[in-house]
């Protein structure tokens, strides 16, 4: 096992009804911004419970926090939240509203260009911010990570700042999500395990076994939120394992990789597809590309996640691939760049970035242009 | 799934050579006190790398924090506490010195007896506290409970606190333990997740593989421990285990239990018995005698943790039972009262105790006096 630190101080508010709690958790002292996405929390009721929360005290909205949040959308609710004196946030939404309201919160702090603090990577200061979850799928509610975007340039960082103070997570809200959102949330929460997972065997046996607890609960209830997507308990479990996904708590002692997510973002920001959706296509061409380096811990996911084990090794590695495509074809996902048409002109473009950036991802940091160039060939 | 809240702010400092650290992590300007059991971290290093880590600023010691810490000498270390001025505690030790300190943490904001803050349950005001951890089992350096215990009545109580700002867990420290106390320690390591396991079925399929996976670990490592107890990568997983089964992570949305624990503190009250070993003796008959009511998991427990799928349910339920007792023997300890020579007048003694207080423990809140009877009988 590595030596490694563990702080998550994230509340999590969780189940039905929680929303009426929000006005008690935000300090009387503070002058509130809310930050929104498009209109659907006005359609599915989740705004009017906000606003009930809150009667009684004064608050700034700001509304059209897009997916893949932009630099230049969230440079006018930093402007709107300094002229209002906004000490506190709450973002309404999925991950992208939150990952927007994180940068919000440290650019609210200083006179900088909120783009050179997501070059930066990092902000020490931020506001305080809470979340009302209505999608789920990055994690985003209990880490203090964040992904931004920049149009004009179509580029996308990692980003980090606080963690939410709380965040209010009721299970209903995810009732009324389009079937394609949560294929890509499930596909989101799945690839996110495997890039903490899929990586040195032997490192942590009960970090194994917990990562595997998400990925088992994931194919559990994948085919019965198709079936009913109102299922109170089946929606609880989709929400719980996404949290616990990304949170910290999978990661204790054991090595990360992360390579498919970097490329993931690249096709994003060239393309606009869905962050899961991108991971759903990507991670099958880095499971091949690096099968010899991720041997031991793909036999055991074979074994233990697919009950594969018999056969010869490489054809037990090739079957879990295989079934990991399934799954992600079982939700609707597609599986290949040439399904999305995407060919030779992104896989350049992408291996012209890593290598002028000189980037080298993934748990053996040898995922750069040319590799990346391999594994997105192996996903055409 | 049912709503729940979850806050655990404790920083895990995890790893080889962790307590070097621990200078960096108490603020300058506060007057630390370190608190201590007897002296076998003195033979053993650890006070040595502490006291490494502290060069260049002073600090109070107060020793002899006892296995079972009692009010009688929690009192002393309290009056040490105030007369110095003391606003930040650090236990150096494993549960007993961390609970003991948790109250000591309390009482230092007040003038009232701290049995009555034990008697009243929990401590709204405490200065803060951290722990460098030497033994793995209570996981009190992650939650915010202790047990106290008052010699002079032989009462022991539950009493919640803060959660620790820091723990710092070197799993090196763990090399000179004696057997019986890691045995002891893997015991309540397992028995504090079967009281978060062992209830309603279906509540959350993923805190039940969460739950498992520790049961899988504890299971795993156990034998290993006994061939080497300094091989590095074991001691980590037992010292990760331990803390992870009792830090709220493995209970979000599930039912709890705790009967088990809450006869078994009587045991140690009226015997001076270890924890751990009074709780490998207790499981078994609490799980005969509700095992109607625990049908449900137990056969789920029993398939995934002991592969018992072939027999008819009572057979595999009472299999099951076993091999959770062959399991505890194989750790060398015991699992009948009569083996400690413990019988009808302690079983009438908790009965009573039971009975006169009202109390109605467990998960349907039917463990009173009776009850708690047919459990303790059966474990004769």
């Amino acid at each position: 096992m590595q030596n490694f630190t563990y702080r998550n101080p994230t509340e999590l508010v969780f189940g039905r009804g929680t929303i009426a709690r929000l006005g008690k958790l935000i300090p009387a002292d503070k002058r509130v911004m809310l930050t929104f996405g498009g209109g659907s929390v006005r359609r599915n009721g989740v705004y009017d419970q906000v606003a009930r929360a809150l009667e009684g005290r004064e608050w700034v909205e700001f509304w059209g926090i897009e997916a893949n949040p932009s630099v230049e959308t969230l440079r006018e609710a930093i402007a709107l939240g300094k002229q209002e004196g906004v000490d506190f946030l709450v973002a309404v939404g999925g991950g992208s509203v939150i990952d927007g309201t994180k940068l919000i919160a440290a650019a609210l702090l200083t006179d900088e260009d909120p783009w050179d603090l997501v070059l930066r990577g990092r902000a020490e200061r931020t506001v305080p911010l809470a979340t009302v979850l209505t999608m789920a799928a990055t994690g985003s509610e209990m880490n203090s990570g964040a992904v931004i975007s920049r149009y004009e340039t179509r580029e996308k960082y990692a980003f980090y700042g606080d963690y939410p103070r709380f965040s209010i997570l009721d299970p209903e809200c995810l009732y009324s999500l389009p079937a394609r959102q949560i294929a890509c949330g499930l596909a989101d929460t799945f690839v996110h395990v495997l890039e903490q997972y899929m990586t040195t065997p032997g490192q942590s046996r009960l970090m194994d076994r917990w990562a595997e607890g998400i990925l088992h609960t994931v194919i559990e209830i994948a085919p019965k939120i198709r079936e009913n997507p109102r299922d109170y308990d089946t929606m609880s479990e989709y929400m719980l394992s996404a949290t616990l996904a990304l949170n910290d708590m999978i990661r204790m002692g054991v090595t990360q990789d992360w390579a498919t997510h970097m490329i993931g973002h690249e096709l994003t920001a060239l393309h606009g597809l869905t962050h899961g959706a991108t991971l759903a296509i990507v991670i099958g061409g880095t499971l091949r590309v690096l099968r010899d380096q991720k041997r031991g811990k793909l036999l055991q996911y074979a074994a233990r996640i697919w009950g594969l084990t018999d056969g010869a090794e490489e054809e037990r590695i090739e079957r879990a691939i295989v079934r990991t495509e399934e799954f992600f074809r079982s939700l609707g996902l597609k599986t290949r760049l040439s399904e999305e048409g995407i060919g030779e002109e992104t896989i350049s473009e992408i291996e012209r970035r890593f290598t002028a950036a000189d980037d080298r991802f993934g748990e053996a940091q040898n995922v750069d242009g040319a590799m990346a160039r391999r594994i997105l060939e192996a996903c055409l």
